[in-house]
């Protein structure tokens, strides 16, 4: 099964069954963002009435390709999908990306499982149907009919959404966030969520995985295999159909059951897995975690310049279950030495709206190379006698002398255009950073809660495992 | 006393008392913001050490300008500060704002209440002190040393914490947010945000009231006024210290008590304040209602081309206390019309991802055309059969037509450059736009939430007013 799946992610050749020479059609879109990003492998276009589409040779049928295939992307109406499953079976196909829609989602359920049933008899696994396709940076593969450009990094992102899932993927070009995957999964008529995090748990191109979910099936297979994974890499979830009246607007949406909003809210807490109440959330918590390095515990501290700043952070990370103690003894001793006398050295540090470009610095190297902690917040309000360019680029080249990140840094930069530009130099060197204090604190207490929930679910399986050996 | 705080906000003279020649200088930088951002009236430096400052002549004391001055900025050290009291005295001053820190945030408790027994005196109100100044954008009067081009608009935004304001000016201009009065508060010694909020309900250049909170001394006289208030202007607040953690955070800021959590929403509940959960929220919010024209009631309306987004603006109205109804039968009338027959036409109103251009603006038009509707979210998820620029094209060109908005109209467009692009030039155009679904329906939420607020006080008023007379 998972060499079906590896043949989702990097196969050597692909196949678009109904690919098109009409720009603006589906089966052109897809075969020309397969061409445009730079996929390596071999890329066969199947439309019986085209010699030639985008430069390649094109060819009548499946059959005809006197080759092995290792992925079908099917772009046809749905009532041709079973059938080009037999031919798919010939040229050895593993997987098959079905992308038309008219399935069950519009009450065609026989034939899904007749999709499915076809599918299987050749041993092939089916992503979808009624999807925009898949991608994988790391292989070069954009075989979806959304935007070609995707910024390759190491996210995974599983939207249940098309519509949704096309959008976001164009939201993360403008935003610069990095992407291994994008997987349309659509009817989940065979591959489901938790075969793709089976996968991913173990691609060394994925550091946490994204998931829009609306329901899922099988819930205790879906929870067990996640508290599997969130032993090793955290799953970020955004549900559609929080509450009730949402749960409601699933069932209409796509047919499929957004069950009671209570046991979705356990069942992630249980499996370990962080649940976000925004898109923009998720995506803020899933860039920070694909940049840093892993937290492995010990106190948060926090570096303000300024107060009010500091109390809004506090506050968001009280309301996220992270409640802040006193800084480490030696790290107040130090900082001490070179902060104003009436900077107040609780937590937040507060180091004054007096504090230069180069004290801020300091006192966030400090805290980053102090042994005794564990993770730090630095938020700074802009102000007439600093910089934030020139603190942006202190910090990048302190980060670079110390070999990189110690341990987890989130920071805030609160103020006008100065400050926009230095979090993208700070975003674009691998330091996350926000405009707004709330921001980069629930992105802090995204990281240490998910740490804590790791630990919560390996000493539970423990358990379970010597009970039961 | 409406004459003293019109004297902050509309005077016809401006003095500044330890205005300086060196760049820098927090005397130089409010002389120069109120000089570069063209403030109409007269404009008095005092520096007994200069002839001319930027241009302007420099007076050695307040009491050698031989004319009157209504406010007065005082930019001197702590000390000093009770005597100007008295010269300004001499010229009439009505209004003072003090810049100085080192009274009661430091514990010097008796000199700041000698500074306020002193201002009374002569019959002049105090502003601060520890502040960074004051800004009101129909007078062009910048007297603060914070960023200079301040956005027109009608916010009026009062902070009682002075880097975070600063920072977050710089932040409106980043942002095009339209301000009409920056309020620093500071130590509130004795103009307080009771005697702003009285102001800004009568004032016609503001049309919502923003407050950054960290605690109030008066607690009853502060409900009972925003309570007049939000009867006739929406007051947002950004409360710091919102958990018990937070609150023990302002106390170590500002010696300021934040006072109990539970009281302070519990009081703002009463008085039909809006409580944001995060500075950006409170701006999103501030922004929309300052555009809108006001929400009278009626059915929302969702009209939505992507049903993953819909659900999720559902879900959050209804975590936001606003649940969708059935949509009006006239309008399910007029749309079938038009839309795509597998369209789904409950709440949201799904116009599918088929749609064109034409028809989502079309289906945006007749809702807000459309009597029995009370308010339109229009959710949008780029598609390729779409063009976001054009949508935004059109719809602003249909609102002009129909001379301006009839009723709220907020829209998330979610997707690539084109859809940045689009949000842009709606926001330019007076119609909020957002990215993210959740921020939409955010915004939505409070302004029903509002009207609804409102509506209650005004009922529970009417109520006490029939009891005691």
């Amino acid at each position: 099964m998972s060499e079906s799946i590896e043949a989702l992610f990097r196969p050597r050749s692909v196949a678009v069954v109904g690919a098109s020479r009409q720009p603006g059609k589906i089966g052109y879109e897809i075969l020309a963002n397969i061409v445009r990003y730079g996929f390596k492998g071999k890329v066969y276009p199947i439309n019986p009435r085209a010699d030639r589409i985008l430069g390649l040779r094109a060819y009548p049928s499946l059959s005809s390709v006197k080759d092995s295939v290792d992925l079908v992307v099917v772009s046809v109406p749905a009532k041709y999908t079973v059938d080009v499953m037999d031919e798919a079976g010939e040229v050895g196909a593993k997987a098959a990306a079905v992308i038309a829609s008219g399935f069950k989602e519009v009450g065609n359920v026989e034939l899904e499982r007749e999709l499915v049933k076809r599918a299987r008899k050749h041993g092939i696994r089916v992503l979808g149907p009624n999807i925009f396709g898949v991608v994988y940076t790391p292989s070069r593969l954009n075989a979806s009919f959304g935007p070609t450009n995707v910024i390759p990094g190491q996210i995974a992102f599983i939207t249940q959404s098309g519509a949704l899932g096309i959008a976001l993927m164009g939201m993360t070009i403008v935003e610069r966030i990095g992407i291994s995957a994008i997987v349309s999964i659509g009817n989940k008529a065979d591959i489901d969520d938790s075969d793709l995090l089976q996968y991913f748990v173990d691609d060394p191109n994925t550091k946490v995985i994204l998931i829009y979910l609306e329901g899922v099936e099988d819930g205790k297979r879906f929870v067990s295999i996640a508290q599997e994974v969130t032993r090793k890499k955290p799953i970020i979830v955004i549900k559609a159909g929080r509450t009730e009246v949402g749960a409601k607007a699933v069932a209409s949406h796509t047919g499929s059951l957004a069950g009671n909003v209570v046991i979705y809210s356990t069942a992630f807490k249980q499996a370990g897995i962080l649940q976000a109440r925004t898109v923009e959330e998720a995506f803020d918590w899933a860039r920070a975690i694909s940049y840093l390095p892993e937290y492995k515990g010990g106190p948060l501290v926090v570096v303000t310049n300024g107060g009010g700043a500091g109390v809004l952070a506090t506050d968001t990370l009280a309301e996220s279950g992270v409640r802040l103690k006193a800084p480490p003894k030696s790290l107040v001793q130090e900082v001490r030495n070179f902060l104003p006398s009436f900077a107040s050295l609780g937590n937040p540090i507060d180091v004054t709206g007096m504090i230069s470009n180069e004290g801020y610095v300091r006192a966030l190297v400090a805290a980053l190379k102090n042994p005794d902690v564990g993770a730090v917040l630095g938020i700074y309000c802009q102000t007439a006698v600093t910089d934030p360019t020139v603190i942006a680029s202190m910090l990048i080249k302190e980060v670079k002398f110390m070999g990189g990140l110690p341990k987890p840094l989130v920071l805030t930069l609160i103020g006008g255009e100065e400050c926009y530009w230095a979090i993208t130099k700070l975003n674009a060197n691998g330091i996350p950073a926000y405009s707004m204090p709330e921001k980069a604190a629930s992105v802090m207490a995204a990281i240490i809660n998910y740490e804590r929930s790791r630990n919560a679910v390996c000493k539970r399986l423990e358990e379970l495992k010597a009970i039961y050996h």
